[in-house]
Order: structure tokens, then C-alpha cells, then sequence
């Protein structure tokens, strides 16, 4: 039961994010995404993977492996954006 | 240090999302602020926070019980709208 209370919240705040992974990706505008935000979060979520790896709970290894590939296109978008501003 | 490495990613991941919170606090528009996100990202987070105490690992505990709290305010200023909508 407790196994299934993590995958449950595992798959419910990574579905959550999907919609503005989606967003960003048709409108490859990253402008309401700061910099600090985007670091900070992927940052963050990396230390999660790490975390759930070191004390193997794979509710934790599963959300964030899925979330950092999504915030990594983000960045990708974000820095593409940056070079074609210049 | 493998704590070390979950509460850092507890802190980043929960102080990346509060400039969301501090915004929707000061404009009190929560429009792009989308129901289905908002129910399915608490009840997330509220199975992470019963899923943490189950397993005892503070990261998550800690984590989640902030950002449940932050996302109760952003559901009560939603509602609140609403009404006034009326």
C-alpha cells in the first residue's frame, strides 16, 4: 500500500508538470521561465534523483528521472532562444 | 551525506516554487492557474507528505508538507475568486 501512496503521488506531480513542458514545447516561448527558476528546479530535481538512488525508493528515482529529461528539453528550448536572440 | 543531498533538494525544489506563490499572492489572479493542475498537483503533494511519514524520510516530509501549505493558500485564493466571480 505505502509502495503504491508513492507512485500515486510520483505519477500525479509529474503529469502536473506535463502540461507546461507542452506549452513550452509548440510555443518555444520560454520568456515567463526565469533563469533562476529553471537552474534552480533542475538543480534540485537532480538531488532528488541522486537522493532516491543513494536509499533506493523508486517512487522518488522514477518522478525525478521523468521530470529532469522534461527540464533539460526546457533548457534546451531556453538556450536555443538565446542564441537566436542574438 | 546522502541526507545532505535530499534536504538540498528538498529546499530547491520547494524555494523554486515559491516565487509562483508570491506572485499569485500579490496579483490574487490565479487564471492561468488551471483547476485540473492545481487538484491533481495537491493531491500529489499530499500523498508524497503521507508517503514520506510512511517511509520516515524527512526530505520528503519536510518538502512536501511546505509546498501542501503553499498550495492550500493558492486553492483558497482560487476559490475565493470564484465566489466573486458570481
Amino acid at each position: 500500500m505505502v509502495e503504491f501512496i508513492g507512485n500515486m503521488a510520483a505519477v500525479l506531480t509529474t503529469t502536473a508538470f506535463l502540461p507546461q513542458v507542452i506549452k513550452t514545447l509548440k510555443s518555444k516561448s520560454t520568456d515567463d521561465m526565469s533563469w533562476s527558476w529553471l537552474l534552480m528546479f533542475i538543480t534540485g530535481v537532480f538531488l532528488w534523483l541522486i537522493y532516491g538512488l543513494s536509499i533506493n525508493v523508486f517512487p522518488i528515482t522514477a518522478a525525478n528521472a521523468f521530470t529532469f529529461v522534461c527540464l533539460v528539453i526546457l533548457l534546451f528550448i531556453k538556450v536555443n532562444n538565446l542564441f537566436k536572440s542574438r
